[in-house]
């Protein structure tokens, strides 16, 4: 979303605020690689759609952006952890992401590793350090956390996605597994930080977090398909020879807009049209659109 | 320490408590291969020292066995997944680890990479999970656990023992980054994890911590010149080109043995002489006395 609209000026501000956090959380000038790595990886012009899925889930539910932004950030850096290692050569091999090189690209193999190991270990320590949620709410924003990373989620969505030429997983369990379980933790985490939310409240930004998942998913499997390196900022048409590709090939870049709008509607309905998390959901929409269109 | 003695009858039940316990931690027969592959890693037969570390020091302040396994066996978790990733042909390149082959050798660089991945957020989950400890001192686990693995900690050490051939840092800040921050940590946290604990108790277990990882470190550089890799349960030599094993070349197995008892004897000293972490370091001593002299 790097030319957002009307709704996208407090996006622009929700973004500079998660930017200005993570540069904190990192330590700058340091001795030795990884951080430098982490830095590069975690610093890059990064939508930060998770981070402002967890800021706009508090939002929604009245709480305060401070009060999830710490949430947010771990959010963030375990996601840039999850591409700093699913873009290893062992795995999908990138050399370009968030416009930039990819961590191994840049540093070598062996502090890249060091990197995606640092990043997701700097995500729990923010959180555990977090003076903006008692014990009780640090402690549930881990369980979520550690839960959505975990042998049933992004690990194992890797993993799926890794063996989808062998094996009949299906397209939603890979999307689910790669990206869903993360929207959905993004989302809950939010809830969780914003004080008096309920299990309905939770419930709720579940769903929306699936979603939302499922409609990035379909669009960015369309996009992988039409936009050319510089557009994207990665690495393009590596994802064609796997399953979680022939959606994109398989229908019209219509019908799998049309399957994402679908996803988004169910999005908003699950949390209500006059939220944060409801303008979200429309501004991705439009941006897509209008990214599809160009 | 295989085939302990006297004081051994205790490390074994306090091994079989640990083993037990991992063995619930990572998920068995999962459907896909990470947690397949961590599970190897994780249950092969490792001497748990660690993990005896963090149960001895809540027993040395009067604490019980189950209010520390959870946090012992997160450390274990954590060292698990740093040998999983020190192993991997970016960094070490070693196929043999604990006796059997190592994860990549098993499974494959990708997979052994998720595995990696998935017991170091696996030992954060059991802490935040953990129904031994109340909020805040799983909390303080927490904190002291992802300082002791971060930019400070075993990432770091890592990275200064990669580099070790073009840079100047220190045999000991090299020790210390790789062993014993670890070894610090397990101790504090089974303080910790005993309830009524000081802040003078804390600084009395890190002081052992670092102590006993110096000897441990010391007396491995010298197994690692002398041991074939069926003692050893690892490659063994592959640290022959790097400074950690310099000392080894450089004096005589005599004196760094002398060294190492040198550090045994703060440890105890640290701690008191009749607790469970004194009666560990000793049998550390005379361990490896054993199997250095056989």
């Amino acid at each position: 979303m790097p030319t957002p609209g009307a709704p996208g000026v407090d996006l622009e501000s929700l973004r500079e605020l998660i930017n200005v956090r993570l540069a904190q959380l990192v330590p700058e000038g340091a001795a030795s690689g990884p951080a430098v790595a982490a830095r590069h990886s975690l610093l890059a012009p990064g939508k930060r759609l998770r981070a402002i899925i967890t800021l706009s889930a508090a939002r929604s539910l009245g709480g305060k952006i401070e009060d999830a932004l710490d949430a947010a950030c771990a959010i963030e850096m375990i996601h840039t952890s999850s591409l700093v290692f699913d873009d290893l050569p062992a795995m999908d091999d990138a050399d370009l992401r968030r416009g930039v090189p990819t961590a191994h690209a840049m540093f070598g193999q062996d502090i890249a590793i060091l990197a995606g190991i640092g990043l997701i270990n700097g995500a729990y320590e923010v959180v555990a350090n977090s003076r903006a949620m008692d014990a009780e709410r640090r402690l549930e924003v881990l369980r979520v956390i550690t839960r959505a990373v975990g042998w049933q989620g992004l690990v194992h969505g890797q993993a799926l996605d890794l063996s989808s030429g062998e094996n009949t997983a299906s397209l939603d369990a890979i999307h689910e597994g790669k990206t869903g379980v993360l929207f959905i933790a993004a989302a809950e985490c939010g809830g969780i930080a914003a004080p008096g939310s309920t299990d309905d409240d939770r419930r709720a930004l579940r769903s929306y977090g699936r979603a939302l998942g499922f409609a990035y998913q379909a669009y960015d499997d369309v996009l992988d398909q039409v936009a050319c390196e510089e557009t994207a900022g990665k690495t393009t048409g590596k994802d064609s020879g796997k399953s979680t590709a022939v959606l994109g090939r398989r229908a019209s870049i219509e019908s799998a807009t049309a399957l994402a709008n679908r996803h988004l509607d169910t999005a908003v309905k699950a949390v209500g049209e006059d939220t944060p998390l409801a303008t979200l959901a429309e501004f991705i929409r439009s941006y897509f659109a209008t990214t599809i269109a160009a």
